[in-house]
């Protein structure tokens, strides 16, 4: 089976989830600066998924440069993954229309929790089809960031339920920078 | 004639129509936990859409891969399977708002028999196209899951017109998961 | 400078417009039979966009397909081109919604008839690019059915102003249907 | 790193940016020519953001095609400048549908701007990547037409502001089309 086409169809959906998002920024009825500057729930649950999107194809960009071979599992999990992100979307939407209530980040945080876990298992069969000790999985050893990133989304669930959605967000969005950081090392090793 | 381009231009295609489903969710007017429960019709319809265009572009990768010629009358079918599936969009949203009224799995169930015809069609025209007895044409030999994946649409189709079109949508749900079965027995063939 | 990702490009805006067409399929608030029968002139619409998008694609891939070099002016008709076709699915939902209403199929006549002047000077260009008696430039020679499709689609105009639009629109239907024959035998030449 | 998929995924982005556009543009409601007049402002709208992401895709397009490396920071400029981009559907529709109101366009001049300075940030930054004095880099020496585009677009942020949004959206077109000037020039070097 041949990788490219698996990873043409998968950049072509991260691209429309990607942009789609923005037709969920609706124009405001009047045209005053007041009523754009309230829209600013909106604009930022916008910027906080499409840097999540991004990430997210930015490091599929990296897992899939190394990948030598690919089965019918690997494409089934990667669907299974741009199911979850179809998803962000409608999640993005439903916080910042309705200004970070705690069921809507509740519903945003369980579906980046699910994303980050996804990701991990297509790591994990990636690992499993090039053989353990191959060239591909060592790259895998001991990196913690996706394991570190699961636990504080998964505190960002409990907070956002036990009533402090917007602290839960905050969380998120730390989350998400701190991916920088090891992409940049990962990059300078030798 | 090239078939890459075909293949990027169908990927697009298929990649948009599994995307733009989401924009049929509408986030619920108030933020509780209720009113995302009360849409599961909505997201099952959604899940299975997706399911089922993702399969038809597994299928479609499997059979392209091998494809060594194609002409005019392959780009127009392979359009046409196209033009089927850009309307499972709008099927998808009229089950889901409905909550699968009989009128709407009906033309579900219909729609996704056509797709099932016209694939069969395209795999017949290709296997034509490479010649009897081909590398191409032996692959499809005695290949049955269309077949009986087409007479179970086909019998939701009956079903939901009698009056059960929850028992028909299932019947679709059951028929998708089958597909995953005969792909994995090919694969494994040496 | 190269084709390859302005073909890329293109094909991914083709792709697009070929798709988005269907969010313009609203679902009918009543599931029944009726509501549905109802939309045929929406559908109708919608059929007759795809097969002509459809048919631009087609075209504008065998005429890239022999394509050696580009340039800046190229490269900005062919975006004109997309430019004119990006408004057919706002076209396409006007002469829906409104049942072939005089001046939506006027309208619809004219971006079709724009699309095709488009095309063929997109065509004329890449013939002076590739230079006269060029083994490009000379497939085109004598190609008589642009011509002959324009001057159909100025025909429907003229119909649809003077209060004729859904003989206008049969008349649309009816050229684009035209355009199988000639790429057929454009295929068998040896 | 690899730029192939860098640029696939750049211009599914693109390619969704400038059509999705067209979504903005609804029906009028009665099917007469009058109400399709009074949508100028819309057309234009979208007209001129068509023209201004498409200059952007070919500047990006000409960009990368001598670009021979890449790192993370240059993927994250780029995704920068997509997320700077994917705004413009949500500002232009804003514009049009408010009839070039000062608050609107002042927000359209105000992305357009950014829009520039990212893209000058990515090209001093991949003439960094490449060094001081590379091929890559001489290209790009002493272009003023950045400069001067992105002083006209302040100019037009301040003209909106002060009371008079329909000169300063005159003076965005004017600039949009004195970028074909530059390009064509570029081409006929030796």
């Amino acid at each position: 089976m041949n990788k490219n086409r698996l990873e043409a169809f998968t950049d072509g959906v991260y691209a429309i989830i990607i942009t789609i998002m923005v037709l969920e920024l609706k124009v405001p009825h009047s045209p005053t600066l007041g009523s754009y500057v309230e829209m600013w729930p909106v604009f930022i649950s916008y910027a906080v998924s499409f840097l999540f999107v991004g990430l997210n194809w930015a490091n599929h960009h990296h897992l899939f440069q190394t990948v030598s071979k690919i089965n019918n599992r690997v494409l089934w999990i990667n669907m299974f993954n741009l199911f979850v992100l179809s998803l962000v979307p409608f999640a993005t939407a439903a916080m910042g229309e309705n200004s970070f209530k705690s069921i809507t980040v509740t519903i945003y945080a369980s579906l980046l929790t699910l994303s980050i876990i996804v990701y991990m298992v297509l790591v994990n069969l990636l690992c499993r089809v090039h053989g353990k000790g191959s060239a591909f999985s060592n790259q895998f050893r001991g990196r913690s960031k996706s394991y570190i990133s699961l636990c504080l989304n998964i505190i960002a669930i409990v907070i956002s339920i036990i009533g402090f959605p917007k602290v839960a967000f905050l969380l998120i969005v730390l989350t998400s920078f701190a991916w920088f950081i090891p992409n940049h090392i990962f990059e300078n090793r030798p």
